[in-house]
């Protein structure tokens, strides 16, 4: 069986249609701001990846579906939360109103709640994976995405706004509040294939570690060089925000390069996979080249 | 090894700092907040729940431990995301100022995700529970604490404001809002005893069920019939809130007969349980005959 990236999609919006019907004798309204915030999803990169490592290290792709969605649906309610007045207080999301400018703030707020709940539930519903293995991806989620990952990164971003550009601060941030998640991704798939030799595993975390960087340094390359058309949110608003940005702190021909250097970076711990690993060579150099 | 109350909340509070210190490379202001909340908590009922239904069922209360703090964890995220402005906008809790009045908003939120994301890296801290009850204590917790559960009685309670009472309705926002956390207690204490026989499960859910509706019954009671010191927040509230509850639809007397027949309900189905439950049935009247 061959995968591309439509295909992948497919399969993980289908799945994820699954896992949120699933919880339909819950309450409509919430269960309804859940699924819209879920479908107005990006370009899938997390689950993709979850999906990817596992087939790169001899595991089935389908088997890994629970554990697609559960990083998909933490990654969906950490935007949810982010995007409250209380947060940054962004009225749109990729082209459509945010969660609680559509649901009001409760609701919202509850949405993002339920999908962080959801996304342990749907860890469990894996079939196919040794109990053992389940459990380590509970423990990899969580603890990437609790405050030791993903929430000490937004917290290290508030404490940051109006702060003084900093490199390692930066670097800290992205590496949590971004590359926490991506490094789930990998873990989780990893996971899912069983794998539990350490050269894979770290190489792994060399992949994500180095792709999740380069993803924000483009982030941030984008918020100065796009449009708002082709981003689907505003651009500048990292400027309106004073956030220190990769941008701020090297310039923009420094960014460029640095983005390059780490996607080689990843490419290159690559060759410690087991199988063919040209979806994630090209996986990676999109992510750098990327205009929106 | 015998314990009373007083043992079992001790034993608690050791391992709640345990787990809450634990993660003390993350961010401070938000581990603050969390800790602050946990540390304000009221009875530990839900995790002396836990424990004792371990202890019965012939487990070891040392062993459950994990899975009582998960449960005070995602009861503790509950309370902290409820007395958000958006939802109760309460700015006391037990006789102290709410997270958020505390730490403000943006805080009070993460402390709530970060609580919700380490009770499932709890779980997962489980010491000699089999890995396939680890993953069942997660399903389980997700599943009552969910938009199929907790989120979803919080969902009912919100849009009921401002209505008219309902007996029918009422029990759905209670088995859901308190006493779906309740059953993941009594649940969680079985599957850390590694119980599978349904008889004793369901013998269990009717005494979760019971108590749950019998403690939403006293608290309605208590918020006409108390005083703001006795309860540690203002009385009254629900009045103030337009909130449907038992006395404005049964009046008190009928409310404290309802009461106390649910408190031998939970009583009888202790038959069915192993080991000595005279803890149980003590605990059950306790909560009936609370005056705070």
């Amino acid at each position: 069986m061959t995968y591309d990236k439509e295909k992948y999609i497919a399969l993980i919006n289908d799945a994820l249609e699954t896992y949120l019907y699933s919880v339909a004798d819950g309450q409509d309204i919430v269960l309804d701001a859940m699924r819209y915030s879920v479908r107005n999803g990006g370009k899938r990169v997390r689950p993709m990846l979850v999906l990817e490592f596992c087939r790169v290290c001899g595991g089935n792709v389908e088997n890994a579906l629970p554990f697609a969605c559960a990083v998909e649906m933490i990654h969906t309610y950490s935007l949810i939360h982010d995007d409250l007045p209380c947060m940054d207080d962004d009225d749109m999301r990729r082209g459509k109103p945010s969660c609680h400018k559509q649901f009001g703030e409760a609701y919202a707020l509850l949405a993002g709640d339920g999908l962080l709940t959801l996304a342990f539930e749907t860890l469990t519903r894996a079939e196919n994976i040794e109990s053992s293995d389940i459990v380590r991806a509970v423990k990899a989620l969580s603890s990437l995405s609790g405050i030791r990952g993903m929430i000490g990164g937004q917290v290290i971003d508030l404490l940051s706004e109006d702060g003084k550009p900093d490199d390692a601060l930066l670097r800290r941030i992205d590496r949590l509040k971004t590359g926490a998640l991506i490094q789930a991704s990998v873990r989780l798939g990893c996971i899912a294939a069983g794998v539990t030799d350490e050269t894979i595993l770290r190489a792994a975390d060399v992949y994500a570690e180095s792709i999740g960087l380069a993803f924000q340094i483009v982030d941030d390359i984008l918020d100065v060089t796009s449009s708002t058309e082709m981003l689907g949110k505003p651009v500048g608003s990292d400027e309106k925000n004073d956030k220190v940005t990769f941008v701020k702190l090297l310039g923009l021909e420094k960014c460029k390069a640095l983005a390059d250097e780490l996607t080689q970076a990843a490419v290159q711990a690559l060759n410690d996979l087991p199988g063919d690993t040209a979806f994630l060579a090209d996986f990676a150099n999109a992510l750098a080249a990327r205009k929106h």
